[in-house]
């Protein structure tokens, strides 16, 4: 008998109706002879709810008070599927956070699983109930209700996988699993059957959002094999595992694309000791995060200075800039947010080298001019006109040959 | 400085705006020097319809189950109303049951409060927060979540006013208080400043909802001054204490009525041993609790047999009365839902004789025929046709003169 955990997402226990589909789905994997942890979000909206009451009562909400307000969402549902197994005749039973001893730091609203008691979970699973727990909670040592921010529930279900040494962690969500690309961008994008939890973790950093990054990190550190598929067909998914061979024989895995990104340019910064740190201390103190940097040094002591913020702060990154710009003494600040950042993704890249270069080749023939590059040793990142994304997605996916289930291994 | 607890209740906080004015009613109480706990219930309406869910969920719903859904409403508004509080500038921490420690018996839906942890709130009060708590709820000794049935944080309010020996319990209605009668039937009732806790337990058992009958239980037993009043008026509401001089001076302290219960008589009834026990026994094991009981000897072996049972229950008592009635052979059944008990309530009956007179020759006075009697040391209640109802009311409240604010103790 093999021990799984499930977690099914907000979409997926929207309603009365559908959390009781779920509970059949459940079921279904206990009849097969499995032992199921459920893990479940809050109805899909309820979040969203109470983060627009809570503004209504502090412009800046309390986060330990947010805490107890979202965490009571997950409460909610956990009931509800409980009653729901009961009702097919299964045994069942609910736990909270702080029930189950899900232990994490006391960063609210934020907050890091720092451990993971299974000793009442074994108990009851060993007497045969269908254990339902809370995702996205936690309490800290001082019985403080936290919440591990959005997405969190992966990370739940990855972590109870992991202290529960399950034999796996199926991840249900509204797509049929992870795909080569955006399958609204690129309709010859395919499904991934396989992929290694360092590209995986690339790709959830660079915009896909089928799988909370930090819940694929826990699944590499304690290698849980993670099963992303849909809650409302029986297809297998994409696996998300440890590397093997075959995957290394792939050039590239996926093509990814972001719109969430904005650029900012210095001009004419005068290149002194202590420079770069002026300018990007004060960003980052208004907590905003600077994803790529890149500096084209000029004739003379001048140089360019370009980089990306969240699209969400740049007019706050642009008035501190423009301040600094003046203290430093450079030329002129621009910027845009007409951009988005392309990637390729594959641990492939790590024995075949032209990879980038073939990339480039590509933007080049679609006539795409690459704004900023970033790399590292699974991955490829360029920046261009926002305007260009689906056409630089079509095309790499196409140049990569990523359409065919077993990509040659061309040498470039 | 003294300590109070104000209980506010779910029309009280039943939306953001009615929120931020309970705050600044309760940051009131505290610019006044007071120490203050909060409790409060979930939004009104809340409860409702997770009930309304979890009957989708399971016919009946498990009850354990049920606990952990109801409780997640009071955690939402204990979080809204920290929030608005701090928001206010002043220091605010919310607690759930569990995290109180008040302590329940394993009764789910229905416990008892069995034990209050006080340090931590007496910590949180000491360092100058105001502690909002969650109504309602408990946890039994193995962090199971409980909950204390309607109208239960009345009882959680008292409960926590005696644990950390508060000066007194505020509790937050949209009434003004206690009355003589109620107002919508009589409008010459007139608000009661001080009643004992034996009058208004008897008041609440015979439908005055205005508190909840367990909480002025509590309050009785630990000797807390009880303070009903209105969340929307500065007005002082009605004193709950301990039965004084004045109060014994007074005939009756108010009237009250009830249309919850239905009539049910067995007619020729044989008079032979074991009999009253076949009738009442299968309906005490359907639940359904029976209120009055009248035996008419009639000539010869034979008895009728009267009784009372919620109205919600008649047609269940029904289907069982008449299959007893064919077992023990008694003549028929016959029954009315079309009834009412009108109660005169006052801890003066005790010293003056003939109350229950006066108030039969009230009614009679006005042609109305007395179905059953039944009394206590300190009230009378008479069964009545319900059409009736209003006009016994008016008459009751007005020959005891209960508009008067100083009632005179008239001979009978």
């Amino acid at each position: 008998m093999s021990l799984i955990v499930q977690k099914f997402g907000g979409t997926s226990v929207a309603n009365p109706d559908k959390i009781k589909a779920v509970a059949q789905r459940v079921i279904r994997s206990r009849k097969e002879g499995h032992q199921v942890v459920v893990v479940l979000s809050a109805m899909s909206g309820e979040t969203n709810r109470f983060v627009d009451l809570a503004h209504q009562m502090q412009p800046i909400p309390d986060p330990r008070e947010m805490d107890v307000l979202l965490s009571s969402g997950e409460q909610v549902t956990i009931a509800l599927f409980a009653m729901a197994v009961k009702a097919a005749g299964y045994e069942s039973i609910s736990l909270l956070g702080d029930q189950v001893k899900i232990i994490t730091d006391s960063s609210h609203t934020k907050a890091r699983i720092k451990s993971i008691d299974t000793d009442l979970l074994n108990r009851h699973l060993d007497s045969g109930k269908i254990v339902v727990v809370a995702g996205f909670q936690g309490v800290t040592a001082d019985d403080e209700i936290t919440t591990l921010g959005r997405g969190g529930s992966d990370t739940t279900a990855v972590a109870l996988a992991a202290a529960l040494q399950a034999d796996f962690c199926e991840i249900f969500t509204d797509v049929e699993g992870v795909y080569t690309t955006d399958p609204n961008v690129c309709s010859l994008a395919r499904k991934i059957d396989r992929i290694s939890y360092d590209e995986m973790l690339e790709l959830a950093s660079l915009g896909a959002k089928v799988l909370d990054i930090r819940s694929v990190g826990f699944a590499k550190r304690y290698k849980v094999p993670v099963h992303v598929r849909s809650t409302f067909t029986e297809t297998e998914g994409t696996w998300v595992v440890e590397e093997d061979d075959e995957m290394e024989s792939m050039l590239v895995s996926g093509v990814t694309y972001s719109k969430n990104e904005a650029r900012i340019t210095i001009s004419k910064v005068p290149d002194t000791p202590g420079t770069a740190s002026r300018i990007f201390t004060p960003i980052s103190n208004a907590n905003i995060i600077i994803d790529m940097i890149i500096q084209n040094t000029r004739a003379g002591e001048m140089t360019d200075m370009t980089f990306t913020v969240p699209r969400t702060d740049y007019a706050r990154a642009m008035a501190i800039v423009k301040e600094v710009t003046a203290e430093i003494g450079a030329e002129s600040v621009s910027g845009s947010e007409n951009i988005a950042k392309v990637s390729i993704v594959g641990v492939g890249m790590r024995n075949h080298s032209g990879i980038a270069t073939t990339m480039f080749h590509v933007l080049s023939k679609e006539n795409i001019n690459i704004l900023m590059i970033s790399t590292s040793e699974i991955k490829v990142s360029c920046v261009i006109e926002e305007k260009y994304t689906e056409l630089a997605v079509r095309a790499l996916h196409d140049a990569f040959e990523l359409d065919k289930l077993n990509q040659p291994t061309i040498e470039v």
